[in-house]
């Protein structure tokens, strides 16, 4: 690749959050830059937001469509586009631009549904494009690592695996004291799907066990709790798991843990060793093994596996965080992208980002906490 | 009180851990004595341990209903014995002093099983003895200020409850490598009741949660797991909690999950603030408010409310443990028998150990696991 | 500003490790874009790099001396130079480039001495230039939060301070069985200047403090040790200090603190609380007062002040680290610059970026440190 | 031994921590018996807190002089004295016991000054009694770790020490405002000696860096400071130091670090690896090597040294503390005592409990640090 990949984005205009995040994580590395977007439903607001990004009028878009078909015809089109509209429209838009034949990296959650999810991922292999779906906690370093111990076989055969994500942000909702920090239509189930708490963010844990560990989840219990009154869908989620091969677990979710911030922890136990890994510290790895000293491995040596170190921008101890992590999903898909506009080969052992398949197992993940649920915790299989 | 406490021990001789263990906390403050025992099932094996302690002779018994006998008719007689034979002993060993009129300090779990609790909750109800049983964790200072602060409502209305209690000792066992660190008694039905983890160590998260919150579990689901090949009885045990008022939760307890040493932790989410407490680090309390930085309470400091206070030794930062702990047991049971001896009345607000009433609670918790497990993890009431 | 900052790089072509943290943290927020460069003293290296980088051949130079001139005289040259070269190459480029009124944003330390220092300063002054100096660690958002507690008072009055900066990278060498990770340049007085373990990290430390105290050293007791055979310069440095006020502290680096990795950290101590930050956990601030509960604020709450939160991208506990301070650093120098091409007056309380002037208290710091050591750690004032 | 030891105490009436400190100390094993005590200067005290440990009355002195004559004379008389009165009257209690023969335990600081320390030293030596001074930090098992790691080379060659004691108890004096934490005996030179701050917690520093590394100091360079107005000595302490063989270090005590409790650390660093104790966390060891993940040793643990485990009495994270460690300098006193009054030999290796020698270094510390302080932190010898 002898230039820079062009970059799209629909939604992400002025005060979006995500797409600021995904930007960043874009632009890190000096390999992609942004030439084009809808930023808003609003074609003014898109206006805006594209003189905020320096971008050339004639490529700021009022609608997703016109812009996928503009930029599908030019010579100079965009490479890739980045989706980060509210959860109801990833599917639309993803579609619109599969159909298009342009590779997408789109925010998570997939869909809305498991049903919208294989029909994306129907569209995907037919059409041979790249589809990266930003579980961006698998892009920190240490996650990779402790992928790679379990590969490995670092910790024996794995017996239990714990994840929670507890946050607190929506906690004053609950007496009505609060600002209604969960936003209408994340409590909207025509927006947010049928769940809110652990569609948003228990299918990160559930994606981060499944990455680090690679076992399926066979079937779950969940008690999903709508703490804030006069919300349909979930604040609060806990599920007892039962993986293959006879592994248990338990993962759990919340957005009403008061004063948790974004506690995101995976502990992981084999009959060798466990580890343990916690987000708001992501550049350690704890690692357990019975009657030794408890090891602590810690980004950017030269002891861990290659994984960690092509991931890592920094020596040790000069702290990666969040936006790191967030575009090593980014540079992973660009390489698979440069890769095909080059005729490259894939590299030995294929790309390392989330993809349309993680997609479907979150839809199926969340479908079956959902039913569970609503079944008084029953235990149910996960779609496959 | 103008002399020391005439104490009296069963079980607990030479190589005894948790007889080690309750001695030291007898002795630590200087009001108790340990005067005499029956140390051993072999009357040999219970002279030596008598040498050991420096007893008189004719103080140590081949047997503990001679024990009870004896010290019942002496004048001189102690004032109370410390139960720390085997799980499956503790009924006939506590029914004995109860019924000789002796005030009992019983090592957890009560009995073997919710029957055999509720007898000996009859026999101190009618007898008029103290009897206290060392659930110790409640016994740190920390853990009492976290009581404090749900009683005085600074976390508002509790939501949610997270306790867990991971150890890993037993892992090696998994695959047959191990040193069989679960004692064969501990896997043997006749000897640890219906469960061996659930009960060993759950029954600490469950009286812990318990204590700080005073909140009563309504049912439960759980799905306790036998990794160790050959053993009837579970080594780990997961469980969604139903509590009263429509808090929810989750209490687990393990022993397979590996390089855990002692690991017991609580969080208790409430609307104003939540709390955190780790039996690895008790001297500190982590406080969590949304929207303002986070608080560390440290033992030692005259912030802290009475009962945390009045249970310190050293100032802030000399770190008391585990055996502090266990001695304010001692020293509140205590309190209560010198009191009782010299006609006092009990203070305003009672004494603040463990008693019979909570251990017949643990063992209505642990049958409620085992049914729910059996069960296929349906959810079960606990037993009042 | 309608358009992006236009950068040229001299030095931190292929495989520097500076130049490319200079590169990413330029790039971060998309309001930079490199343009031109003389990556290396060989033009070939130079041209290679320039097509890492995906510039305009035109705009990849063979020598600073050439870049400065021609880009100087284009209607669209940079707007800025970044200078990522070998620490005693600093004085002569930013001389270059300031001569050529071209704004110039300096890797730290300024220069091999503070004579040097004092000639950039004036330059600078003369030139109507912008001036940044990336010592980056005053990036940080809660180190900007420390400055602000300090400067509103609520330490109250200052009494002491202790900063240390240990690394471990070089131990190996001690014994002759390492790899030489102190490179030959560092070692040597022609390129690294009269100190290289104060010249290279002790300066950090030293910065640091002034930033968020904005005390002055008055005069100090070093004692500089080679523990490294055959090595002319300090890979240790120990120094006790005296402050403007009768503050007292303590400040030390260290290259030879075998396993700690960049482990900058600073207590500040005042009569009414004190503040403790550590650079390996940068996201937390910890705030101690007499006789209350500890705080910890953490970086992307509301409850911070203004600079810590205009210093942050992403949402609270979203960790971020080395790379987001260090565009911090770029990010107010690009607003300084933007202002000054758009005509703006700078904002109230003026940019927050280290400058030039920092640059020659870093030089005064070392000379002293150096001075002192020669003569036995005598106490030694600083240049002003 | 078939019975306990018998104990005196001189001073640690009613109210006094440190004696009560010392009691469960010596109470905590089941080894060791208070039965005599001169608790107070004021005779109608001392009989209140005889009565208070439910002492025989004839047994409660009203001077130390008259306990030392009739215990020495009583066929069961007391087996050695714990002395725990102000430092200024160490030297005359201790002085007074081991001319009548009996063996003492004594708190630090040994005496007010070097000269008597030696007067001590001789006493002991020429009177064959056991004498040990309660340094009780070099009690904690991990300390004793970190000891048998240097003495074993397994950090190799030691190139620099940092030890460091904050505590900020009396910071509220600085203004006037506080409560005057800082006894007016701590204050008078009369009382406490030429130090307040480094005779009372820099002496535990120095010896902690002593009993570990077992390196002599050749010199140091120190600045006291008395922030306090109207106190004569120091609150403040900050020591270059160099150890023999060109170790390099630093040392520093302080009362005005505001919130801190009592955060003695060190760390001592070596050619092979590195390792870090901080007394509030004491069950944890931290071990670093360069290029290796870092590890934690962890008290209660079969993989550690002989002396950390037979120091232990709980197993692993079963917290032990303050009091614990404590205890473990008594039992090293007792072994000797018991040894010597049962005709024993010593144990191979010795008994690892501090001596007068230790205090005598301790005194030579001390003066070192105010003659330097005095003459403006030049460098000053240690007495030998």
């Amino acid at each position: 690749m002898n230039r820079k990949l062009r970059m799209g984005m629909v939604g992400g205009g002025r005060g979006a959050f995500i797409g600021q995040i995904h930007r960043m994580a874009a632009n890190l590395d000096g390999k992609i830059e942004l030439i084009a977007g809808a930023f808003s439903s609003s074609p003014e607001k898109s206006k805006l937001s594209g003189e905020d990004f320096f971008l050339d009028p004639s490529r700021v878009y009022g609608s997703y469509q016109e812009m996928a078909t503009v930029e599908a015809a030019r010579e100079d089109g965009i490479d890739f586009v980045s989706i980060v509209v509210q959860n109801h429209l990833h599917f639309d838009v993803a579609k619109t631009f599969l159909e298009a034949g342009i590779n997408v990296i789109c925010d998570k959650p997939l869909a809305l549904n498991i049903e919208q999810g294989k029909e994306l991922q129907e569209l995907v292999k037919k059409g041979d494009v790249i589809f990266a779906l930003t579980h961006n906690y698998t892009g920190y370093p240490m996650v990779k690592e402790a992928k790679r111990m379990v590969a490995d076989g670092e910790l024996g055969r794995i017996l239990k695996i714990v994840a929670e994500y507890p946050q607190g942000y929506a906690v004053g909702d609950v007496e009505g004291e609060g600002t209604s920090k969960i936003a209408n239509w994340r409590a909207d189930p025509k927006i947010a799907g049928s769940s809110n708490c652990i569609g948003d963010i228990g299918t990160h844990a559930h994606n981060l066990v499944k990455y680090i560990t690679d076992l399926e989840i066979e079937e779950l219990a969940a008690e999903l709790t709508a703490f804030i009154p006069g919300r349909e869908l979930d604040d609060d989620g806990n599920c007892l798991v039962r993986f293959e091969g006879g592994v248990k677990g338990i993962i759990y979710a919340s957005q009403i843990s008061n004063g948790d911030e974004n506690n995101l922890n995976i502990r992981v136990y084999g009959t060798k060793a466990s580890l343990e890994w916690h987000q708001e510290e992501p550049n350690d790895l704890l690692v357990k093994f019975a009657n030794a000293p408890r090891e602590t491995y810690r980004r950017g040596n030269d002891y861990l596996g290659a994984a960690a170190q092509a991931n890592s921008r920094t020596p040790f101890a000069h702290p990666e965080g969040f936006i790191e992590a967030f575009a090593n999903v980014y540079l992973a898909a660009a390489a698979a992208i440069s890769d095909k506009i080059d005729g490259n080969e894939p590299p030995e052992g294929g790309y390392d980002y989330p993809t349309v398949d993680d997609g479907v197992a979150g839809m199926a993940f969340i479908k079956a906490c959902v039913d569970s649920s609503k079944n008084n915790a029953a235990w149910t299989k996960l779609e496959q």
